[in-house]
């Protein structure tokens, strides 16, 4: 069985893996550790642990437990003075991680108890805060304020990175050690796949590797982090964290967005992103694929079994 | 397979089933919604769900789930601005009600997820609260301050009563129906025991039912609830809720208990409870079982394997 390393966060992760699990593929989830928004955060501080936000959603994702088991997962409290917000599945790990002494083993018990196929594994068991320096100097503290920004959401990124430090989780760079393939993104660029390329250890571990290395680029810019990139755009940042012609792939959408959707999408001055440039792929290695990949709902999203598939064709 | 229904709160019904789950018999837990302590009481208001404690217990007594995840259920967080105190179970429970949208049913679903063996029943699925009345008129409001008493705990209490009324779980009813033997007890007489006696519809079940019904005596009297209580005084309380004549065995401990033991309990207040009149036995159709009942631990409480023994030999 082929060894899958899919690296990420938020949303994104989560539609490959929920693509790829009907596939023979032994998954590993490699997850951020930078989320610090809401119940995560308060978790964070109040227990010390590692935001379990995104370790939940891949849980999740890789489950094969009973519908309600993944429901109860995912729900977030809506009352409750001392509970409203909190997600249940971060309760669950941080629970199992008092009780097990140790991070790792909380998620290894809980993906026994969600019946996973596959194994969860956060980048780094060291905690961080993700910055941003924008490109007038001023510095964004943490991964929710880059996500949903508090400052002007014109200036330009410049760079992330994590403070304190942190070396990468062992189990992460064997995963990506004995890989076959390692899936990149999609997913918010800045807030969600470049904090695992800012781990130390992980770069490195990506270019060493002899596994297909592929990134999916998103569908749509978001205004705040990419205003107006191209492919090219995403690919150059990724590129600068994870050294010039590491990946192999890179996989586009082509399937043509609905005037209604366009519309929607504008007023979050978000737009689609364009291919601009074939010849920057031409310079590099990259294989450029492109293919018709949204899933059919009011959100512009990959959807995971049109994903999958195209995944498959390069995996095997 | 026989139907053993069993009836109390707090720990006195775990006992009993975690004795029981080794006899090849299917196991009825009817538990108290009584509790209104900590967790349960901050869940009851926040949710208004019923009291998850006892339900949560019975649970745990029959699950044959692993045991990190029993262990999980029984957790208590004992850090974090908001979650502490709470036990995990309980928010489970209350997690898995919103989902559900009804507490019956997501006492099912937890069922399922923690493998029990037998069922757990809510002795009613209406909201009350339990008053005590005592010697001298003063209304005592509540479980926990009748439990845990801030009156002058050497005022006897007269009677106990639920407000508003509440009507049996149908499924409680349909339980005492079909069980070839309703154990009562052990635990505390007013805060646990007799609460379930004062449901609507329960002591007529009890009555009609055609099962063998044991009352299990406590094994130490407690200070505030039942001093210097019998166990004629014990039976005679239950018959003021259930009627005369209506159960058919009562079982003692005649295991004689430790000097130290006593000594720590005297401490509480709490002193061996003694049968002083046989005679009260002989006049009524109650057979008295007296065994060696008790555990080998540091606390005054019946060993589940050796009362299990004792129960099986009347049930078969």
């Amino acid at each position: 069985m082929k060894n899958v390393a899919v690296i990420g966060g938020g949303t994104g992760v989560f539609t490959v893996l929920v693509g790829l699990k009907d596939y023979p593929y032994h998954l590993l989830a490699i997850v951020s550790i930078a989320d610090d928004g809401g119940s995560s955060r308060i978790l964070r501080e109040d227990f010390g642990i590692l935001p379990p936000g995104d370790i939940r959603r891949a849980l999740i994702a890789l489950s094969s437990a009973s519908p309600v088991l993944t429901k109860l997962f995912s729900y977030r409290f809506k009352d409750g003075n001392n509970l409203k917000g909190h997600s249940f599945g971060n309760l669950f790990l941080t629970a199992l991680e008092r009780i097990t002494k140790d991070f790792s083993s909380a998620i290894e018990e809980a993906g026994k108890i969600l019946n996973i196929k596959g194994e969860v594994i956060p980048v780094s068991l060291e905690n961080a805060r993700l910055f941003a320096q924008l490109e007038n100097g001023y510095l964004v503290v943490g991964e929710t304020n880059i996500d949903i920004p508090k400052h002007d959401p014109n200036l330009k990124i410049e760079k992330v990175f994590l403070n304190p430090r942190v070396k990468a989780n062992p189990k992460a760079l064997k995963a990506l050690q004995k890989a076959d393939a390692i899936i990149l993104g999609p997913g918010d660029l800045y807030s969600s796949i470049i904090p695992n390329l800012l781990v130390d250890g992980i770069p490195q571990a990506i270019k060493q590797s002899k596994a297909k290395k592929i990134y999916i680029c998103n569908v749509m810019t978001k205004y705040g982090e990419t205003n107006n990139f191209t492919v090219e755009d995403f690919c150059r940042e990724i590129e600068k964290y994870l050294g010039k012609n590491v990946i192999d792939y890179v996989i586009i959408n082509i399937e043509k967005i609905s005037k209604k959707n366009l519309k929607k999408y504008s007023k979050e001055r978000a737009q689609p992103v364009e291919l601009r440039d074939e010849g920057f792929f031409k310079e590099r290695k990259y294989k450029l694929i492109k293919a018709p990949l949204l899933r059919k709902t009011q959100f512009l999203r990959h959807d995971p079994h049109k994903l999958a598939k195209i995944l498959a064709d390069i995996i095997d």
